[in-house]
């Protein structure tokens, strides 16, 4: 017989069908019991009422892994309207093992670190499933949207020939006796790339050595990079970034409305225009507003950040708010001057709710300013000598950014922890599972 | 004044536009020049007739940056149909340095090696950067189609605590002092992902620290990963790896056209049935056929894969073939057992035009036969706990496969080694660009 799936079975009142999944819970009732069977698409509940089949469950955990054949029949009280009776047995995988917490009820109570150490089988909890299957959206969605705007995937290489961006967060590697060194982002290849087809994002792995442990910051994170050529500035870009959030947005509620339920996300309205403030004027906003005196320093706290969200939601309408014009002496040595005043950038960050989730900008694509910035920023120019190969050969003006996709998922979730938004995350402390 | 893409230029006949591209081609007759200009979406012609426009270009290599606003003419004997007329040229970033190599002849003359020092430049060329658009379809493919199949994607660590699939071509990182592993595949985590939702699937880099050099080996590539659940065996995967095969070549006839044509790619056509034949019987028929004895041996040399799609093709009507039944002591410890003999798997691989392509199988899914296997194949448990972990919580019997995007590209397009394939190639001497 083939096997139906839970989300299906209700539609076939009346038949016999097979099931197949987890034992996500049972309540023995004595003569009889109910059995909810969890599989890919959801839950279903079968009512086990022979001494025979109810035997078959004896001493299994829960997660044994069943198949059950029944009929369906319709039932009011069920969740899904309907339940399997007359049901028949199999123990595919049986566990034996007590389960180290509860994953069958509404809330996970394990702690963080108890919860990572049995990532394995506390992702199977209804809710964290939802929560990276949002994940598995926003990436879709991602793509679709840059697509549709004539966007080309690329894949560039994680192993790496220098330290590019900073020599202090990287990954050091042992090539074959050589050094080499993980890609703390594509940057330099997703701008290379704007050579060859003009418009390029690419969804994969970066890696940072912070030595910090924060609950914003992990050690490898998903990066969801786009890069396009023939910019007027940095504004192209936020434009661009904001039809992606646009998007985003739409396809959660188009096709993860049942899981933004399940978790209480309530996404958010993305303006046409997404505001956007200098960070100066942001700055003097915060002394004048909150009353702390942060002007002329060189970036956000997160608690700024806070603040500034809070103010944009308040009076601007919007849960989103773009920074501009960060500093030029604290952004890479490839970012573009701002033509008024040089000592800030064409650069900004997004943030949401209260925490930056984008970096982008326009970048400088002359080739002679970007070999002296290098030079300025104490970056060898033999060290990337391929990626200024790019600009040798005439790149237009461009620009950039990247959505750290577990910080997007985090504030969209309203997490506590990056950590709880990444499947299996790498920090000081963890290497596995 | 709003830029227009080549591809649309010629249905703005007897309007002024703006086009912005780089100088594919120039030239020179004297009083007049045709001016070739190259954007992401294609190529059009300018002619400039004017002394001072002319001017401008004077000292000006190709892959220089302009921008040039004219008036669309129709003309028949220009490749678009139209050309540009009454030209203003800008130039946005001038080239003064000669190419390392002819970009914008049919075909490119550059010798491997000096097309990979040069490939931020060489990529430009219309069929190399044709050849990636393909690999961005199949991409592109490959995930629409899972997805349709309800397998979710998902995004795993890179970096592992500890080498697992095998010790020897792993590459090491200093993870904060201690040893850690960059991921040979993502095979563990897709199978604990099994756990969870049912079916997964992934696009990433996988690492490979191959010390000898082949034209079919890099040591980072693009594996596309999926696994499912609830298999009845490795036939199911064979299934289910048929239908995203027929809908990538659907995608690309679909999508690519062009792009394929350029390239002079034939698609094969996928039958509803892949022709499979066991390890042992393929070797057979190659002594029969091909009169060299390789019975016994425990995998296909690259003429045994060669001389096999030979036969597949010329006998069976297919370019593809599946290769089962390898044996149990070369395949990884977690390969399940064929039934009937266990000293065979049901595990495959499938190879197009005489390459493999993809290797996949059914796994164990108890968890006593896969520690003890491990053991057995002299992995330490304790290493592997995180994995092991989800098979003490239950696991469903399943399987699944990779596809080596490179080589998949390599064979469709009758590349003769796989680093024309790869965007930035990583092997034993190439760490850059």
């Amino acid at each position: 017989m083939e096997r139906t799936r839970t989300n299906q079975a209700s539609s076939h009142v009346g038949e016999r069908v097979q099931l197949a999944g987890w034992m996500h819970n049972w309540r023995d009732m004595g003569k009889f019991g109910f059995l909810v069977l969890r599989d890919g698409a959801g839950t279903f509940q079968a009512v086990l009422d022979d001494a025979t089949e109810i035997e078959k469950l004896k001493g299994l955990q829960y997660e044994s892994v069943l198949q059950i054949e029944g009929i369906v029949a319709p039932e009011p009280r069920a969740p899904a309207g309907a339940e399997l009776h007359d049901c028949k047995v199999e123990v595919i995988a049986p566990v034996l093992e007590p389960l180290p917490f509860e994953i069958n009820k509404k809330e996970l109570k394990a702690g963080l670190d108890v919860f990572l150490n049995y990532a394995p089988v506390g992702l199977r909890h209804l809710e964290k499933r939802a929560l990276f299957r949002v994940s598995a959206e926003i990436m879709a969605g991602y793509r679709e949207y840059l697509r549709q705007q004539d966007f080309v995937e690329i894949q560039t290489p994680k192993i790496v020939g220098s330290a590019t961006e900073s020599g202090a967060n990287v990954f050091r590697i042992d090539y074959f006796g050589r050094p080499a060194y993980l890609a703390q982002s594509p940057q330099f290849y997703k701008q290379i790339m704007v050579g060859v087809f003009e418009r390029v994002f690419e969804i994969g792995p970066v890696f940072r050595a912070e030595k910090h442990s924060t609950s914003r910051h992990t050690n490898e994170y998903v990066s969801l990079d786009f890069e396009m050529g023939f910019i007027t500035d940095h504004t192209d870009v936020m434009a661009m970034l904001t039809g992606v959030m646009r998007h985003i947005v739409h396809r959660l509620k188009e096709s993860r409305a049942r899981e933004l339920e399940l978790l209480g996300i309530r996404v958010p309205s993305v303006p046409d225009a997404i505001p956007s403030l200098r960070l100066p004027d942001a700055q003097q906003l915060i002394f004048e507003r909150f009353g702390e005196d942060c002007r002329g320093e060189p970036d956000l706290a997160p608690q700024h950040e806070s603040w500034l969200c809070q103010y944009a939601e308040q009076e601007l309408g919007s849960e989103l708010l773009f920074i501009t014009h960060y500093p030029t002496s604290k952004r890479p040595f490839y970012t573009y001057p701002d033509d008024q005043d040089p000592s800030l950038t064409k650069g900004f960050d997004l943030l949401l709710r209260g925490c930056e989730i984008v970096t982008g900008g326009q970048r400088i694509h002359r080739y002679e300013q970007l070999r002296e910035n290098a030079v300025k920023w104490d970056v060898n120019p033999e060290d990337i000598d391929g990626y200024l190969q790019a600009f040798r050969y005439g790149m237009p003006p461009h620009g950039g950014c990247a959505i750290g996709l577990e910080r997007l998922v985090m504030q969209l979730a309203g997490l506590p922890n990056l950590r709880e938004a990444t499947l299996f995350p790498r920090d000081l402390d963890r290497l596995s599972p």
